[in-house]
């Protein structure tokens, strides 16, 4: 018996996402927090339940490690608030949660919120500390996330003859998109020149290969599809969801493992286009969020997502079929690439993202005749992945 | 609508609770999801999703900061694992959210497991980290988990007029009842005397009033109550479930608030008693176990949980109510004072000695005739509070 079709996003919104300097980790859940209820017509005294997606409090000094720090700035004491910690899938894992909640019959109308403050540490600390506490306590150790992904692309290079240039035409393209987002981290346009002239991080990685690191807030309101129209008639509906874990570091350290796409991601997939009927995701999926952390991911991802063929995924860039005019647009947004990836508030971002295709809001980044929309995250060293796919009613 | 009834406990196994330095974090995960499976008389075939709830997966070094680090050795690849982290409540939020999936419909049996390492390093490090990391990063910071609660004995003291003797009766109690469990870490009895005796952690609060350190595992599987018979006779139903988040810490920090009892653990209690249409916990509920991290602890959740008028808890201890074979047994296991609070580990641990009791298999602490029970964490500075209720069929 499958929740597809009986729950519904009605409200949704987002800070822009940066170096928020001028904003504390409150100050971020409340522009969010109310901005999603604002959206869907609600107060906090309508709010049931909340679950919260914080990846790493231990930057802001412990906010955000349970709902106690953000009850009394969101007018929500007392109030059930479960936190919800995935790797970098937390944000969708928190709403997918959420969603069950409401499935259920116990809640009518809750709140899912994303919020990470990163910037408030330097990167270096920021992405050592996550190095350091996201892989395998043995497969994992001593690796760093650029490090991880770069083997994934040598190993790429390796087996289909690309090369710097086809992952630098994804960086190209996720920030002529986030040129359009006014919530993007970077809204400059790129050019492959600059991609492979700056800086390598880890080869064959450069600077314009990776996410940034920052700061920002996402949250949803949702409530049972049979009572969304009580509150608004611009909302959507949630037609499949998807988790899978995996053990996804030994990959890095076997030379002779064949493996190099996610299994995860295929796996997340699987579960969440069975719950939506979806038979062919490239004739069906109008526009995709997926977790672009590095641009070979990005190209990883088409393939797991079933957007290409193994080993085809390449042809998709290269061809410019996953801009948003494409025939598949992938991060409409930016992607993580432009907007940056505040970890436990990226996926709750992009259903917003999704959400606001679907209902023709997305202004210069829309997406054409949107129906139904997907958002992806990967988290851990590629171990967890969450797929959920949103569809207009 | 509720889902009172809708979800049965169909299997339950826990580790012995200790100093289990033989046994590494996947070894308890192992013997406890291992133990409930066969307890349900299924297969990790059979497990369609995972809750997990690990507090501080840093002592371990990684372990159980998700799925990631156990998926394997459950033989559970590729399957959803989320991890539910909310303080010392998160192995009842756990179970809470795995209720709400079951009940959406979305999966048939699933797991939840609550797992925790601590004693890998000295106590003193640990309950430092414990202190730092679970308070409020404002109104939190400097207190010990002894501090904090030994202010609010202190308070209770000058407020009803009892002294340290009461609360050792607790501490003489509950160790009587962990004598009689083989799953807990200190079986031996101890006197009033001998608490009174203990070295001091901070006044009032000597070492005989605060729970060890304590490494454990512990897990149950569930599924639809409609569905439950086809995989054993030996069943208990969710007939409640309450979670509320305050903003505990600050009463640490106003000599002039009047605030005494914890405001969450009546809130959950109060959502919890409407779901499982509770009127009179006194009369209705046959055994309790209650979040006891330190002597005062117990009294005042005898309050908060409606046991007890307030004012009045000490009462029940003084007069023996709350002995296995009293009017109100609470912590026929022992509670934490004896079995030790391996933090996530702690609320599953809970739900399956509870569940014990109501399917007659307790042993040598069985609470006569028990057909209902609760279980009741408190987290964070007393701003977490989670309430499970589970009946006979």
């Amino acid at each position: 018996m499958s929740i597809k079709d009986k729950i519904a996003v009605i409200g949704i919104a987002q800070t822009k996402f940066g170096e928020n300097f001028d904003m504390s980790y409150e100050d971020m859940a409340v522009e969010a927090a109310f901005g999603a209820m604002e959206d869907a017509g609600v107060g906090p005294d309508d709010i049931q339940a909340v679950w919260l997606s914080t990846f790493d409090p231990s930057i802001t000094g412990g906010m955000g490690r349970a709902g106690s720090t953000i009850v009394d700035v969101l007018s929500l004491r007392d109030r059930p608030v479960s936190r919800v910690t995935n790797y970098c899938s937390s944000g969708t894992d928190a709403f997918r949660n959420a969603c069950f909640a409401v499935a259920s019959g116990e809640y009518d109308v809750v709140l899912v919120l994303g919020c990470e403050k990163m910037r408030d540490v330097g990167s270096r600390e920021s992405l050592v500390k996550g190095a350091a506490e996201g892989g395998h306590p043995v497969w994992g150790k001593g690796m760093t996330a650029p490090g991880m992904f770069a083997m994934r692309a040598t190993r790429y290079f390796h087996k289909y003859g690309i090369g710097r240039e086809t992952l630098a035409k994804v960086a190209v393209k996720n920030h002529y998109h986030g040129s359009l987002n006014p919530y993007a981290h970077f809204r400059k346009e790129i050019t492959v020149d600059k991609v492979l002239k700056a800086p390598l991080i880890a080869y064959p990685l450069g600077l314009f290969d990776c996410t940034p690191t920052t700061d920002g807030a996402a949250a949803a309101v949702i409530t049972r599809a049979e009572n969304a129209k009580s509150f608004t008639d611009e909302y959507v509906l949630v037609k499949g969801l998807g988790l899978s874990v995996g053990v996804g570091d030994r990959v890095f350290f076997d030379p002779n493992d064949p493996v190099l796409n996610f299994q995860s991601t295929k796996e997340a997939a699987k579960q969440a286009y069975e719950m939506a009927e979806i038979k062919d995701p490239r004739k069906e999926i109008d526009l995709a969020e997926v977790h672009d952390c590095f641009t070979i991911t990005e190209i990883l991802n088409y393939e797991d997502l079933g957007f290409a063929e193994e080993g085809e995924g390449w042809k998709l860039i290269e061809e410019g079929k996953t801009y948003k005019d494409g025939e598949i647009p992938v991060n409409p947004s930016g992607g993580l690439k432009s907007l940056g990836h505040p970890i436990g508030a990226t996926g709750v971002r992009m259903i917003v993202e999704v959400a606001n295709h679907l209902l023709g809001r997305a202004g210069d980044r829309q997406v054409k005749d949107a129906k139904i929309g997907l958002a992806h995250n990967l988290g851990g060293p590629g171990s967890v992945a969450t797929v959920v796919i949103l569809g207009q009613p």
